[in-house]
């Protein structure tokens, strides 16, 4: 089973309550991919970075089957660079710098051998790169998924509910939900996106969680209450990963499936935020996944009562 | 099993996006005693109403044995009256009228047949009042639960925390646990409040859920998703009588019981803010309840996975 990631591989800079650091690898596919490699190998990343991304992370990424044919590197041009600086709730934050760089260049290219992959998971970009990753798979893959931004909601709606209508999972956070369906509240914005074609419907909300609606179906994750969130950068695509590499390693898309999928993508966020960057998601071992699995058990557990 | 609950018996004015209401019945006691009536009677109500309240309430009270000998009757005053207007996002209202009117002279005498009283639900008040309703029972009831708000933390903390040292469950929203214990962290806000003296700690967060905090162990409860909020007041205090109800029913106050009651205390709130006011408490049934219950056990109920 193999999952193909498209999206960013990117350097960070980061300002939280907690620290500061100086640019880091970041990117929402590296996220993605070092999380769903837990689960699934090989992970197929589809990427575009420049001459100063470091080699050995893309050795590291090897290490952990994590293939790079489909990563172009522009020899000429620097990496996507993002900066931010968050607030004492972790919940917001603001952009100090955005470099394209390379990225304004992104048209990603499907690698022959990558064919046939059964996963594919569409990283936050131009909803038109996310149509053209979708269309150069001569066979569909089983399960797409994919993220989006406010960004394209307000500037590419309409690429953007095109990309809706071919995929099967999406993956928002509540403003973005709102604002795709002028609904607010969270149920009535499900239905109405349900309708604009994936199938299914994730809609994550930071430290209160996330909801998975499908048909008239819902299911609530918790987030683990931590004692500190000490950096929020790249949850939302670890959390992507997670729910990805479960739904790979088992070979299951059904709903009840997709539950356990969740409480899995939320165990690996939660392992996201306790350091900077990829740090935490590159120490990790099956053991301490599992544990962290075992404390959502115990977290939402409890027995059934009838009055 | 007796319940005892002190609070206000009260009018509310109320405006939310989806309407307006004139003077209608409120009050923390109220709330409390409808949602807990459901689970175990009698409810004894200690309370002040002025010569405005209808004696009809007090007979539909009557009729689900609630009984009112605690509640003292001013007959040149009139009820507590307070009135308020939602923001959208229903988490944010602003408080219009506050008239005190009979509250000012509010000084709980605890009837010689509630004594014995083996739980005890105490609404926000003036923290000094709290106490005086506790050291009015000769033997102390089994368990005390109490409620609080910002504006006791603020003007009266020393009384505040004297009453925490004698409760055995406290009820704060998450504001507020942060404002106790100057932790942003709600894992470090509950570690600090344990040390005050209650034993168990719920933190709600509205549409978010609660977290029920006890030595090292947490619980989540989520909200459960509606499509519409259609009046939030009253939903904290009908989570309150849900919860001591189910705790009283079972006659169990262990942990693993307190998860189911926190459940079940949910699944109440949710009826509440479904119609305006107490309207939606008095004509569920017990089968409403236990099919609101169920899908609870459906929104968090996942297969364990393990890598």
């Amino acid at each position: 089973m193999s999952i193909t990631v498209v999206g960013t591989m990117a350097f960070d800079a980061i300002e939280t309550p907690f620290g500061k650091t100086d640019k880091i690898i970041g990117g929402s596919a590296t996220y993605a991919a070092y999380a769903a490699s837990n689960f699934v190998q090989p992970i197929q990343q589809i990427s575009i970075v420049g001459f100063d991304f470091p080699q050995e992370e893309l050795e590291t990424m090897h290490s952990r089957d994590i293939l790079t044919e489909g990563v172009v590197i522009i020899p000429d041009k620097k990496s996507f660079f993002w900066s931010g600086k968050y607030h004492l709730d972790m919940n917001t934050r603001d952009t100090l710098v955005t470099d394209l760089n390379v990225l304004a260049d992104f048209n990603p290219v499907v690698p022959e051998s990558y064919q046939g992959s059964e996963f594919l998971m569409l990283g936050n970009l131009v909803p038109a790169i996310q149509k053209k990753v979708i269309q150069q798979f001569k066979q569909r893959p089983k399960l797409i998924i994919m993220d989006t931004m406010n960004f394209w909601i307000e500037t590419a709606f309409e690429d953007l509910k095109q990309v809706f209508s071919m995929v099967d999972v999406l993956l928002v956070n509540d403003s973005e939900a709102r604002e795709i369906s002028g609904e607010f509240s969270l149920v009535k914005a499900a239905k109405k996106i349900l309708t604009m074609g994936p199938k299914f419907l994730i809609v994550k909300k930071g430290e209160h969680g996330a909801l998975l609606f499908h048909e008239n179906n819902v299911f609530f994750a918790p987030a683990l209450p931590l004692e500190d969130v000490f950096d929020p950068t790249g949850a939302g695509d670890t959390f992507a990963g997670g729910f990805i590499g479960h739904l790979a390693k088992t070979n299951n898309i059904s709903f009840e499936n997709m539950k356990t999928a969740i409480i899995v993508g939320s165990a690996m966020a939660s392992f996201c935020v306790e350091k900077f960057g990829t740090e935490r998601l590159k120490e990790i071992s099956t053991k301490d996944i599992n544990t962290r699995v075992s404390e959502f058990v115990q977290l939402v557990n409890f027995d059934i009562a009838l009055v």
